[in-house]
């Protein structure tokens, strides 16, 4: 599954749709070219129709969000909807401000997303932060750790039922998830939080992946996890000794580039629940 | 005429008036000071005028064209027009959406570039994207390689010709042309392809390369595609095993910081049509 | 002061609100993990009071000043002086158009600032730009050497007085003063120059050292400088001979992820005037 995912994004060269944040958006450019995918992007309400049509699926990312480009994120959204393309949501900061988090339930009310990715915070602002969402089992802890597991993989099972969509929580375990399976994925480095941007770039890659595996949009969005983790792994083993946070980025994305399927399948540390 | 560009630029630091996008717009900055040129951003329309008054050139990129920056490009266009100073198009995107395709266009016929530089796709869009533009050769192939070039260089020296300026198609082959003259430069990677934001770099470079050389436009213009092609075979040589394209595009640009006169030249693989 | 003031940061994690520029973004979010901080970038207006409420102190930068987002950084700035927030102005290019020199004077009227951080040009421009700002010392070059480094440091503790904060000018030696106390500091590289946005970064330091230091303000933006400049000298020793400017830059927020307490002190060349 790891291998077919992986080629078919080789093969496809999927265009991605990215109306994201100006802080990490070169990396997720970057990184999207290194998997074999190919970035545009553009925020104007008169331009996103336009360009989505022509890509393949659509990355939203709300990290700084700005009043103009929420209309934006909306039509691009629909339209993308309504060709049938992948859209995924990055709710960056959901829970920090209340922009972000009424602008994240906009979101998901207006728009049918193909996955949700984010840290496990952002995904419990999203769970339990309105009125409406209430109900899901709040039995969730601030952390997704060995001890935090079992429920973690319920909540998030729970809440991918809910919602209708793929949820993609990211941390020290990453779980991916359907109403049904849940992957758990113990790839990644914890210095990969010493980057900005690891997570977008994650969103961006992850995108591509639905794109080029329509069929198999879960499965493919747990491989574009393990492939982030195993290239911070790989990325890490590459550093030198004077090496830092903002080498570490590039060397990340490197890996990416160098990857081959053998070498992703090998390494993959990933169990399903 | 190659030697005379280059180190007319490392003499007089050029400044440049860069309304860009926010995809590529530090590497754009970085590149200009690796050349020896000097960057500026400025993008509100009550800050241009005074910006683009004290550069001695304007890029103007459409990269994440936005509609409150469209007023401040033609304002700071105008203004450069006023003053004498180079100006550049970049086209990013021109045929992608109508909002791109349009104001390149409006772009066009409100502000006297001095080059206008992108990909081929880009280019036929100018060329034969509006009604008014008709009438050009339309017998150009969509990638210029070996077998398409003779009818390339003469549709982009017709184009010069009609639209007045230099025009720059940059690609497998790199094509810099006036009405009469075409130099036509094979140097560079096919990985470059895979950075983002060469192209928005080389324009960079270009405005800076056209300010300090203001008697030899189209040498000037040509001389900046030598230079990030050589910069860019330089960066592959220096490439080590585990790098990609994160790491080489550090390299790239490294090498225009380190690159010499006498290695550029002997280096450049350029003909004249 | 200087062991203190840097294990407070690796301590406290202190979380920065940025309001700054698109050009150099990456790099200020990057180097703020790098020293042990925390970047939070948000603009808009109906965001910035939520977020700078959760932070500790406010970053602003008027790098690619846009009117939109002057309301917000006047809003956030008030909050956070509401809040005792620490707050530092980066004045980038006032002095260079009218809209960055008045937006910089608007800001130090409506807002209590900790910190101004800038080069010269720009500090003199907030201290003689404005008819209302006339009476300080004007007797100061347009660069702080060895020649010009008396009248420098009388005319930044004048400066200081009278805006009662602290005022950080950098360049090829560095003050930072108030009424009483300047640190006159001696590290860095000229190389520095060729990279975009290292007084960005600084700025962005700066604050996370502000916050983790409540009690020594001063004592903390001159650790801020001298930890800035001590990372461009190993940074620089670090160099390769195919290096330049844009591995430069990543060297240099690697060697402040490297950083210890001992090495920063050994290497300090700090002087009190």
């Amino acid at each position: 599954m790891i291998k077919t995912c992986f080629e078919n994004v080789k093969m496809k060269t999927p265009l991605v749709h990215n109306i994201t944040n100006y802080v990490t958006v070169n990396d997720v450019a970057n990184v999207l070219l290194a998997c074999g995918g190919s970035p545009i992007m553009a925020d104007d309400i008169d331009d996103v129709e336009d360009i989505t049509s022509i890509c393949g699926g659509l990355n939203i990312n709300i990290g700084t969000l700005n009043k103009n480009t929420i209309p934006s994120m909306l039509a691009a959204g629909k339209k993308a909807n309504e060709l049938g393309h992948a859209v995924l949501l990055d709710p960056v900061g959901a829970g920090a401000s209340r922009l972000r988090t009424e602008t994240a339930i906009k979101l998901l009310n207006e728009i049918k997303f193909d996955v949700i990715r984010g840290n496990i915070s952002e995904i419990k602002t999203l769970a339990f932060g309105s009125g409406s969402t209430k109900g899901v089992d709040a039995d969730v802890a601030d952390a997704v750790t060995e001890d935090t597991l079992d429920p973690a993989v319920t909540f998030v099972k729970k809440l991918a039922g809910k919602l209708g969509c793929i949820i993609a929580v990211t941390g020290a375990i990453d779980l991916v998830a359907d109403a049904d399976t849940c992957y758990v994925i113990r790839n990644g480095r914890p210095e990969m939080g010493k980057i900005t941007g690891t997570g977008c770039q994650l969103s961006g890659l992850m995108t591509a992946y639905l794109i080029a595996n329509p069929d198999n949009k879960l499965e493919a969005a747990a491989t574009a996890v393990i492939l982030m983790g195993v290239a911070g792994e790989v990325g890490f083993a590459n550093m030198e000794s004077t090496d830092g946070n903002s080498t570490y980025r590039n060397r990340i994305i490197d890996a990416i580039y160098n990857m081959d399927a053998d070498k992703l399948c090998s390494m993959a540390k990933c169990e399903i629940r």
